[in-house]
């Protein structure tokens, strides 16, 4: 075979990630398209109206999620990609791309036996053709991760890959069988894909043992794969949130600009032909539309700065990370409910809508905030060194990291407490909030001086990161973070 | 300045990238979500409802791709981003993600004061925060590219730098000043956006004579900017190219996920709660969504080959890229009219809309052949070894790059004799079209030998090209491809 026709599988891996994050993404149009009455109680539609959207498209964005990880845990194996790989990647897109459309077709008709096999047939038919992947490759290992070709037991290392792509679909094949008797086994099968790796290696052992040794998936086999999967490979992962931070940006000036601009009859009509006033008349969306941008934009600088301090990434720091992402793609939502009400009235719409919009943006910063804290447990491996306790950057990471939670907490209690909050301040509040940045910065890196006499904090600071090293579960993550507050809290005053 | 807080610039380009290419692509939606009446000739709705639409988007389209060639350009002087230059370069982002309102608005309401002025505003706005990244980099040396800051006149760079953000901004003032006087000449400042990268080099030039030396924007100087200029980044036309065909994918299962899922009670008292009945009468859209994503799948994979090959990019060669990109988020449009169409009437709508979708198939395709043969006359600089004329796999790229044009011929022309073709036929040979590249793949790398005989060809290919290389312009370009056709007419008898 012609070496020549042998490509580099970098490019592949990139669009691969861009359409699966804008897949992850749109899913939120559905939530966000909802008709909302403007004389209802938001409270209570979101409750009966929206919640359901909402956790379809939550779970849906981790199907995504899911098979996106285990997109990028079988193309590392891959170091050039033929033509006969390209391919079958472009037809796995095609399935990607299809899923939308099975998931909304679930969240309307959850009870439909057609519904849960169509989703199903998608995640069987992927499942195969990432598996005629793994066949092709190793018929071929001149395209193979040196390590990989290298290994003593290839043959093991092929069963292991090829049980991992095809757990979905066995999981899937069992949801379509049920789902004629009852769609509640059926939908228990579905959610059973979100632990998938975790079976995968639990099934592998399994089989093994089982076989004596006829199947081999030694347990050196599945180790390997899961250090494979330990470390997911960072600029994959940078490269997919990317993805997703420029398709919320994008779709909330869609809807602009489908809904906003008046048609040439309408302008006749209505406004006597003066632009101005009918502009004038929805001004509220574009300071919306800035606000949430700017929100976005920053939570996308905040992730830039954190993964660029980062050396590799767990799986653990990928799921918060997931997390957050699901988070922002419900920024459409937010923009829409916040664009949605400009005057009070009588069931105070409006600050359930900033509620919600801080819910959204607490939820998202925080998982970043997970991500570095997560990797202070294992700084050696994970951190560079400036941002390691006591390191030159450590503080300024860290404040910047605390501020969307301080900002969303911070609103969240004054629209609890008082009445003076109005869409709009909240929208210029967001907009204001690149001007902490920016001081932040003029300490940070312009004065410097003034983050210097908190390093005599890592006096105690040091050992309690040490200590909760010895057992990391999450009451350790919780107590770290509570420490974190309190050091936050000193720092201030 | 702590060199920790500067941080390497590619994740910032490869993010702008990515919002550069949604935001040119989903200008395609006001033409896509035009209302067409099912029983009209479709042929009069193109040229009176569409057409006008079509250019708009083409030249919204062109006008986003010089402001991302403009920031290509301005972000090659950076090595290294520091937070300053990621804030500034947000709040571009900003920016850009707001001028698909501008568009619309413009295109809506084209003599209205206001649009124009909107639009002007933005670009203007656009070209003072780039003229500050300028300021701010050439301030701090550190995070430029070595070579720019090893030259002997850096006030002389950073003159060249700030008049070529700012011509935009300069003719956009003037297209606001004259929009209350007549938007004609306000048009035609608008449309010489197009030529901005030719009217800076002219403009520089001129300055630099008329001050006789004060403001030093010397020959030498402009040399530079020139040089950086005709070298695109490759790896950045790849990010911008990847984010186009990614959205465009997912624009059209968005609409499908929004219009063809019948509503609850649609279901109940329409199909009888029969989904499948309901499914079934929208049928042809699930075939005319696999037919579009197998050609833009398609459309990448071979611009994915063609890039593979490319040592550099040119300007020119760029523009193609461009025009084939714009081209390729038409498919939106192509997908609607086909699926719209799915049975014959009067006036044989279903052959127009194949006809159209050919011809954007044909113009997206020829242009990509238009990069090859651009590379072709300058075989040394610009393309590796192998697919040079007499390269190994010099005739396989070729072919693979001459797939669509003729397979869109054939069926235009097919359209244009006969009656036999329906929108499903044209489906399914674009759904065919993925089995043409495996028999290619098959006969190229597989079996070889069938391409060898060929060689011989380049005893009259060769002088053919180096002749057609001394008088390289428009008309040898012409007489080139359809040299390249009678080569591809020997090779199939």
């Amino acid at each position: 075979m012609a070496d020549d026709h042998v490509q580099s599988s970098g490019r592949m891996q990139a669009y691969s990630d861009a359409i699966f994050s804008i897949v992850a993404t749109i899913m939120i149009l559905p939530v966000a398209h909802t008709e909302i009455p403007k004389d209802k109680n938001l409270r209570e539609v979101i409750f009966y109206q929206l919640l359901p959207k909402i956790l379809i498209y939550i779970l849906s964005f981790f199907v995504v999620a899911i098979s996106w990880s285990a997109h990028v845990w079988l193309f590392q194996i891959i170091r050039h990609a033929d033509d006969v790989t390209t391919l079958l990647n472009l037809l796995i897109m095609m399935i990607i791309t299809f899923l939308p459309f099975t998931f909304t077709l679930m969240g309307t008709f959850p009870e439909f036996v057609l519904a849960i096999v169509l989703f199903s047939v998608c995640i069987i038919v992927l499942g195969l053709v990432q598996a005629l992947v793994v066949l092709h490759v190793f018929r071929n290992p001149q395209t193979m991760e040196e390590s990989i070709r290298s290994s003593e037991n290839m043959t093991a290392v092929r069963n292991a890959l090829l049980l991992r792509v095809l757990v979905n679909a066995i999981l899937c094949t069992f949801a379509a069988v049920f789902a004629p008797v009852t769609s509640v086994i059926s939908y228990v099968f579905l959610v059973m894909i979100l632990l998938s790796p975790n079976i995968a290696v639990q099934l592998s052992k399994l089989i093994s043992k089982c076989s004596g040794g006829r199947f081999q998936m030694s347990q050196e086999v599945v180790r390997r794969g899961k250090s494979y999967e330990m470390e997911v490979n960072k600029e994959r992962v940078e490269c997919y949130s990317d993805g997703v931070f420029a398709i919320v940006a994008t779709l909330i000036i869609l809807d602009i600009c489908e809904k906003d601009i008046p048609s040439r009859t309408a302008l006749k009509y209505e406004y006597k032909n003066d632009l101005v006033a009918a502009l004038d008349h929805d001004s509220s969306v574009f300071l919306a539309y800035f606000g949430t941008f700017a929100t976005v934009g920053l939570l996308w600088y905040i992730h830039h700065s954190l993964y660029h301090h980062l050396k590799r990434t767990s799986r653990l720091m990928t799921m918060f990370n997931n997390f957050s992402l699901a988070m922002i793609g419900g920024m459409p939502l937010a923009f829409k409910l916040t664009s949605l009400y400009n005057d009070t009235d009588f069931y105070n719409n409006e600050r359930v809508a900033i509620q919600l919009s801080c819910v959204i943006m607490f939820l998202a910063s925080i998982s970043q905030l997970a991500i570095f804290v997560t990797a202070l447990f294992r700084p050696e491996q994970d951190l560079t060194d400036s941002v390691k306790v006591g390191g030159q950057s450590h503080y300024y990471l860290l404040v910047k990291l605390l501020v969307y939670p301080t900002v969303s907490i911070t609103i969240y209690i004054i629209s609890l407490t008082s009445d003076v909050l109005s869409v709009e301040s909240f929208h210029v509040a967001q907009l204001g909030t690149p001007v902490l940045f920016f001081i932040l910065w003029l300490i940070a890196v312009k004065i410097q001086v003034g983050f210097k006499p908190f390093r005599d904090i890592n006096m105690m600071y040091n050992p309690i990161i040490q200590l909760l090293s010895v057992n990391c579960d999450f009451q350790a993550v919780c107590v770290t973070i509570n420490n974190i507050y309190i050091q936050f809290m000193i720092y201030c005053n």
